[in-house]
């Protein structure tokens, strides 16, 4: 007989009922084979005193695990492990389940990407001062009025319908008001069958990939060099990627346009307003011959128009999408830069086709969006307060990029070479050839600063450009001063050690 | 001389600057061909007394088009349309666009998904009696408490930087309180690194598609029948689905072992707690031998418990994830159930290799997921407060489904066949096969009831087992009561109908 006694271990103060705990351990018994089919049970009244439990403990549990098909009662005869449970090898299974197993390794197999990038990581180190590549201040963001007309929301019984399956296509009131704003902001003439709400503009991308690019010998041209999370999700969806030069008039057209003569291609992608990483702006004669070529070839645009709202020198540029007479544009954007990284609202512009397409495959891939945060927006869109924080972060960033473009020529001129951009969060510094970036980022990082790491240099095709982009738009003022002064830091420690290793 | 005073309209109290509105249309005739290149543009005082506007204004709408590059300055000569841009061809461009052109084609190709349903409904009609295939009361959900504590959690300058990017992984608060809650209340043996926080359990489903399936030949083993969006889910990646019965025990493993035997399988697809469409909850014999095969023949059990915390007449059974001692198992859930569809917070468990690979492909979809909604989560969860909403729910479910049952048996048993389920939110009720469900939901429509579309059938493979789920959760005693008695009238007319057709 087997000794129940001597193996069962109930806690009086646990979370989980007496007899529930009682189950996991026949359970156990009867896996690992101390308890093999058939074997006999004692009687409740019996095991109960055994146990020191109430006799209601062994038949709640005995009930359960008959309900869970573990044992069977046999009329006259008592209670039994199933007879029918497939014979346990013991070896298999004797092991003692650890209650911290991790466990770390997978028992199939699965598909690796190794073009996408290094695991992310799990922690931030708090103290260290980062230097991105081009991220808002999310200390900025308006949350707490956001939190307010999220709750206001929350209390009205006509919004109750918000907290079901909703549309796919996103919240219909923030469709409607993005209609109107986008239309206003920037010349768009769209309807709210042109708008899926998406997830941040990355999933944009990512529908517009598998979309356009999904299936053989598809092509999609992009700048050398070009932002490379959207590199990595055209790779992602297997497209061929064909790179076309970049110069201070932003991609070069003409390059574009002898591969269509030469190939069938089925995208471009651009960041128009500020080109990612280098951040100029794609000319008014490049974007006319663009379009033409779109119209003529056949092939789509994806317009990611990341910054638009942030352009410091002059009005910013109205979008390719307003001028797209003939259906060639996917226009894509979002609120992560102009509210915070967290606010993960975007939209997808295109004809209705496109779009009725793309809701299809964002189903299967996230049913819908937030719908409560959806209307929070749709009703800040509406009242003005979206335009008016844009207005106001945008003055900061301005003496922002000013003040760190200025420290940069002064302090750090002989190093670094770039100019100053017209807009966006981040400026495209190249390091002078005779110094590497990962000794510098090295370097900097034991004075506790944080730049691009290697991935994130945008040199995937060693076109040695030796550039990183450094955001400003995170900074204030005073970090902006410590990161110039470390940085000043950095190049003298590195001068010192390069002097030391010469002499 | 293009004449500027005729085509130019200026609207004064509009929301854009009169410069720019000026800039809009000049670039409109730059584009149409009205402009060609080299064409002298008039000065700027002329030109701002033809339209009757401050000199400034024209001269801002110039400085504006130089720094876009439409025109260009030749000193002592004048301002000219910019000679360097194509020459455009006027057929292309005449048309005027329309204030309110809605672009219904793309001038361009893409790929269509024809498994996956129709394009996702624009709004729901709010007079129809929904009968869903399973969805919680929405009106149930703690919807202040959840925005009560999301706003404190704003307040709190320690919470600010969930605003900005963070780990794809999802709230480390949230995976921290999820080990403690997943392991006391399904016997899982968790740490952090097994979790990945993803949109609803959706995108689990859409994860492990992509990391298992996305290559040539591999092979998804799923129930016949099953939840048609995980089947379309596989599809999307391209696998065979290879199906094998389901009775009233579940999947059948030994024709999953059969399989095993002739080709390589790379995962079995389980809704084990309560099957879906039929309800059928996996027995403890089958789901030994589905983990052992697993073991043997290297695959990954997909395990969807969508819904582990409704279960009726006994305590739920515990997941195979919480028997998984060799990492076969994948685990995915969420609280799209147990609080409402767009609160979308779902969870994929894995060994920590493949949750690092999940992540990676996370990140090129959706960055991250709303770190603030996660925090509220993860507080409410740590509270006790999920867990008290969920008993409660339990209790209101388990009464309707009573109802229900007891209705549909007593008002409507000559027509459908039955067994009362033991959890979830839905009845897998056949219709007698002398009914045709397209027969009845149209005539059901027209009493303003809806009952499942075709494409919710389950019979994608011609089963005809004359199926559908009704959802009992989300309709309250009197709602239940009115959709009984519809249905009644349903029938009536049908049969009156096929009586006159027979007479």
């Amino acid at each position: 007989m087997f000794p129940f006694k001597n193996n069962i271990v109930l806690v009086r103060n646990s979370n989980r009922n007496l007899y529930l705990q009682l189950c996991d351990q026949i359970i156990g018994f009867i896996k690992s084979g101390k308890l093999p089919p058939s074997t006999k049970l004692p009687g409740s009244r019996k095991l109960a005193e055994s146990l020191s439990v109430h006799r209601k403990t062994v038949i709640s549990a005995y009930e359960e695990l008959i309900s869970q098909g573990w044992i069977e009662t046999i009329p006259t005869k008592g209670t039994f492990v199933t007879s029918s449970l497939p014979i346990v090898n013991p070896k298999n299974f004797v092991q003692p389940v650890l209650q911290n197993n991790i466990k770390e390794k997978s028992g199939f197999s699965f598909l690796t990407r190794s073009h996408l990038i290094r695991k992310p990581k799990h922690k931030i180190d708090q103290k260290m001062l980062v230097v991105d590549d081009g991220c808002p201040d999310h200390r900025l963001a308006p949350i707490e009025e956001i939190a307010k007309v999220y709750r206001n929301i929350t209390k009205k019984s006509h919004y109750e319908n918000l907290l079901t399956y909703n549309s796919t296509y996103g919240n219909l009131e923030l469709r409607k008001s993005l209609v109107t704003y986008l239309n206003q902001t920037r010349g768009l003439h769209i309807t709210v069958d042109n708008i899926l709400i998406t997830r941040g503009s990355q999933m944009g991308i990512y529908l517009n990939s598998q979309l356009l690019l999904s299936a053989k010998n598809k092509v999609i041209v992009v700048g050398n060099t070009n932002y490379m999370t959207a590199d990595n999700t055209f790779k992602e969806a297997g497209a061929r990627i064909e790179q076309v030069p970049v110069d201070d008039q932003g991609l070069d057209t003409n390059a574009i346009e002898k591969l269509c003569k030469i190939k069938q291609i089925n995208a471009v992608y651009t960041t128009s307003h500020h080109h990612h990483p280098t951040t100029v702006t794609l000319s008014a004669e490049r974007r006319m011959h663009l379009l033409q070529l779109a119209q003529y070839y056949n092939f789509a645009i994806i317009e990611d128009d990341y910054d638009y709202d942030f352009h410091y020198n002059n009005a910013p540029i109205l979008p390719l999408a307003s001028n797209d007479d003939h259906g060639n544009v996917i226009y894509i954007g979002g609120f992560t830069k102009i509210i915070a990284p967290a606010i993960r609202i975007g939209y997808l512009i295109a004809p209705k086709d496109f779009v009725g397409e793309a809701a299809r495959l964002r189903r299967i891939i996230d049913r819908q969006g937030d719908t409560l945060l959806e209307q929070t927006l749709a009703q800040m869109i509406s009242t003005g307060d979206v335009q008016r924080h844009c207005n106001k972060v945008l003055k900061i960033y301005k003496t922002r990029r000013d003040l760190f473009c200025s420290l940069l020529k002064e302090k750090l001129g002989d190093y670094f070479d770039f100019e100053i951009p017209k807009g966006g969060m981040a400026i495209w510094v190249k390091l002078n050839k005779a110094y590497n970036w990962d000794v510098i980022c090295n370097e900097a990082e034991k004075l506790d600063i944080e730049l691009n790491p290697d991935w994130r240099r945008y040199d995937n095709d060693n076109s040695r450009h030796n550039g990183i982009r450094m955001g400003f738009a995170s900074l204030n003022e005073e970090e902006i001063r410590e990161v110039i002064e470390r940085l000043v830091k950095v190049f003298e420690l590195v001068k010192q050690k390069h002097n030391k290793l010469i002499t």
